[in-house]
């Protein structure tokens, strides 16, 4: 999702910015007042083109992470009677300098997302340049040309402080513009199918209204036909399958909107297979998605606490949880990490939260699960710094000024998406305390988070204002090659479970740091076997939720280190 | 589990007692001085004879809910190779006023549990009667002929106020004295299993030295071979499949006492389908249990918290639920019904914040999660008492003296097996407000907690004194003639998913009532259209987490109520 509304821009965003530069470092010159005309034209044509083909246009707000893939598929679907497309996609996005670049890569049939998923590209491309189905656009214009408006728009929930969740708000200005624009330009008869992930009450208490005032002043009596449904979406391997092959909840304001959106979401996705829930009313949508991923933020939070009880009584919580998922029950059961990031598990409980304080009655003291776990979430990384110091300081070394490495960026493994991930908890946290801190990643070109918040604001909410002196974290590059990341540091923290650390060599490892070193591993990566073999050469060990580390420890006793092999 | 030691005993079951009387009201007479020497003569007798065979002598203390099952499974196994049984298990149970019964019970074939699976009573009959492969008794000194001693005595959290865990002690002192009287009278090569759920650290910390000890006392300087491996057992139709075919952890002090462990389950236990997972150390497997047990608490902590939400706000949390439930990584979520009962998920996450306090070195605020997960659903019962009062409110009628009927005493559906309900703490709400409260469940005869806490005091810890007046409870009876149990009732809470809930017709309980009345459904068993109906009778609904009921009486509206259906 991106953001659309004029509200929270960055100050280059305005007067002064005329180019947008994609991450590639092409520059795209923004549109001026002319191109607007030529524009509506251009789309006017398009839509009249179409609909003379019998298709609806359906117009996608936003081209981030949903409504990139969003738009592609509902360009690639067809009708079920004829099997040739039925709907014909204005992917929208206005027009700023962090992501303008977005429309012109997307009419050159090129995914302005990122992906692991192999079929992404060809989607856009196929789409764009074979199908025809996909066009993009900077103009809000393209609403008034509508049968279908999907809002992708994103809605954050801005933190005020480091693992408090009650001090903050949900960032909903964005998306309150683009009702606003919405209602301005719709036609009276378009469906308005809001996907973004909203604190429960959105689409009633503050769509709707929105929409009928503007509905009024224009003077339609009509009723707004608003829906809710939430995508699943997982970045990875199966991004597009996520968002078109998975089960889907709806619900609309009305029985009209209701029976519009089922309609709607039958025709793009694949219901056959993976049936759609509808839902009475849009509140019912919107707290679904909330609970489902509060759920999993809840369960890692849970196994957090027993991950600390577990370091700190020679428990290894990795080999409990192979125990424990054997049964039905439990399967998901997972080990927590040093983090849970992502766009949703961080933020979505906090909706709910923010839900109750401004659309559903002011209610402090709900949702006391919910809102601790999302802060022991958002903590947890600041333990694995504690981890790296503990190491550092058994080797008789200081972290002030230590060369660390830290390997993965991610917030999951094997895939390059770096928002709200822990490991830039990890980073912050031993620059504030002096580390020389080097980042490796293999999936990952830059680490926006870091690199820039002036340049890359929207990216997520910057965690920097929580930690002291955050200059150093700047100039932080992430590397991709292991070897000479490696060279001269004193500790390694393993962060991420991408593939290329899922069998390291303790021997290779010291051989390339060219010393012992310390390491930390924050996801059992290390075997039992390669833990004992770092404490023959000398290395200091510490695994996030492992305690038993230290009997390994223990077990290779008085031994003199020995050499590193050749 | 059963309680073994001499510690907690209520007053009758000293000096005065001389009879134990078992559900059906049978006397048995307790064993005198002399009948101990007998009975070890008889013991010694089998033991020898069952050597002859080839046979292993098991000792299995405590015949509880898990001692009495695993007694017969281990009595019904086979020797992988022979075919032929391998085992010879004593069952032993000190001869208290409470449960010495079920020494001759067993005895005489018969099980001394309740049971809904039908493997049950023909297991005990055969490997009595049959297959002579279990005997019971009550003399301690059978842990003299044994070669495995397998532990199955209850270990419960007695918590000293309500929805506040912290504040109560693990009531440790029955295991403590089965240790002291182990160590004082096994054979040094005798494995000794624990497989009562313990606060993490148990084995090593106290039950080690205390074994230890005792050898020293007697001149022994072998290792105890100590060992802990935990159950997962589920009453029900399942009841023995969940002992003997599921999946099982254990851990052994050491080298040897871990080989023992294995050995011993494997021959005992179907671990060719269901393979063991052999962990480090004890505290890994203690630990192991009361993670997985929390885990499931916390869930359903979870959901209450989400449960009000969806109360409060229009929405249908079971209609979320099954939404969700799709999802292979959701699958578990559940709804959290008016209370989490069953001898576990209220006690084992206590279990590890007592060994914080007293094993693992005091650390007053860890398991946060754990600990708020148990007091909510231990508190939760009380909202549905609140739900019952606003539902009788709605109709113009309080509380006091009203007639209310809840449906279910047991912690589960198509059990009869009240620990910890949900429905006593509904129950004893509701007197402590006046009500005149019955009670119908189609699976119990005595509902044991409320009947006479003199009588079975180790039920469960007794929660009556949480509450104001509650000498009405005692005089309740469960019925188990629903039509009876209707007539006159004001209101009737559907507080267990019993089969004969699921599809109660409105009509039919309003004639029975003789009365439009109020109804709780704390299940989500009323589906909408029964609902709808219900106001059309001019009932009053309230339902646990489903708070679209209103609307649903809304859309029923104004029209007059429409008498029951003849």
């Amino acid at each position: 999702m991106d953001s659309v509304g004029s509200n929270p821009q960055p100050a280059h965003d305005v007067a002064a910015a005329t180019v947008s530069v994609c991450p590639a470092g092409e520059r795209f010159p923004l549109p001026q007042a002319p191109e607007y005309e030529r524009e509506l034209d251009r789309l006017r044509a398009l839509a009249a083109e179409q609909r003379a083909l019998g298709r609806e246009i359906v117009v996608v707000m936003g081209v981030g992470f949903v409504g990139a893939i969003m738009a592609g598929v509902v360009a690639d679907s067809t009708d079920r009677r004829t099997g040739k497309p039925g709907k014909f996609v204005m992917a929208m996005q206005r027009p700023s300098a962090r992501s303008f670049w977005k429309i012109p890569y997307l009419n050159r049939g090129v995914a302005p997302v990122q992906a692991e998923d192999p079929e992404v590209a060809p989607m856009i491309r196929r789409t764009v340049l074979e199908k025809r189905t996909l066009t993009a656009t900077f103009t809000y214009d393209a609403l008034s040309l509508a049968d279908v408006v999907v809002v992708d728009v994103q809605c954050d929930y801005v933190k005020d402080a480091l693992g408090d969740l009650r001090h903050g708000h949900a960032d909903i200005a964005a998306l309150e513009e683009s009702f606003t624009v919405i209602g301005e330009r719709i036609q009276p008869r378009c469906l308005v199918l809001i996907e973004t992930t909203v604190p429960p009450g959105t689409t009633e208490h503050i769509a709707y209204p929105v929409l009928k005032r503007a509905f009024s002043e224009r003077g339609l009596t009509a009723e707004p036909l608003l829906a809710h449904s939430y995508e699943r979406v997982m970045p990875g391997r199966h991004y597009v399958a996520s968002v078109r092959d998975f089960w889907r909840v709806c619900s609309g304001v009305s029985e009209a909107a209701r029976q519009r959106v089922v309609a709607f979401l039958s025709d793009v996705l694949n219901v056959g297979q993976y049936p759609l829930t509808v839902l009475d009313r849009p509140i019912e949508s919107e707290t679904c998605k909330v609970i489902e991923n509060s759920y999993r933020a809840a369960i890692l939070a849970f196994m957090d606490e027993w991950s600390l009880f577990a370091e700190r009584n020679g428990i290894d919580l990795m080999k409990l949880i192979q125990a424990i998922k054997v049964r039905p029950t439990h399967t998901n059961i997972l080990f927590p990490g040093p983090g849970i990031g992502g766009y949703c598990l961080p933020k979505d409980g906090a909706l709910g939260l923010w839900a109750y304080r401004h659309l559903l009655g002011f209610e402090e003291e709900q949702l006391p699960i919910t809102t601790a776990a999302i802060n022991v979430n958002d903590t947890r990384g600041l333990h694995v710094a504690d981890l790296a110091c503990e190491a550092l300081e058994g080797m008789g070394r200081p972290v002030a000024d230590a060369p660390i490495l830290v390997c993965g960026a991610s917030y999951r493994e094997d895939v390059g998406d770096t928002r709200y991930s822990g490991s830039e908890l990890i980073v912050r946290r031993l620059v504030e305390l002096g580390a020389d801190v080097r980042v490796h990643d293999p999936y990952l070109e830059h680490w926006y988070e870091l690199e820039s918040q002036e340049e890359y604001p929207a990216k997520g909410q910057s965690r920097s204002r929580f930690f002291r002196k955050q200059e150093g974290v700047t100039r932080i590059r992430v590397q991709r090659d292991l070897p000479s990341a490696l060279r001269g540091v004193q500790a390694v923290i393993l962060a991420v479970r991408h593939a290329p650390y899922l069998s390291l060599d303790p021997d290779w490892l010291v051989r390339q740091a060219g010393a012992p070193l310390a390491l930390i591993d924050c996801f059992g990566l290390l075997s039992d076997d390669a833990i004992r073999r770092c404490f023959e050469l000398g290395c200091e060990v510490r695994c996030l939720g492992r305690g038993h580390v230290q009997r390994l420890k223990e077990a290779v006793g008085g031994r003199r280190p020995r050499p590193a092999a050749e």
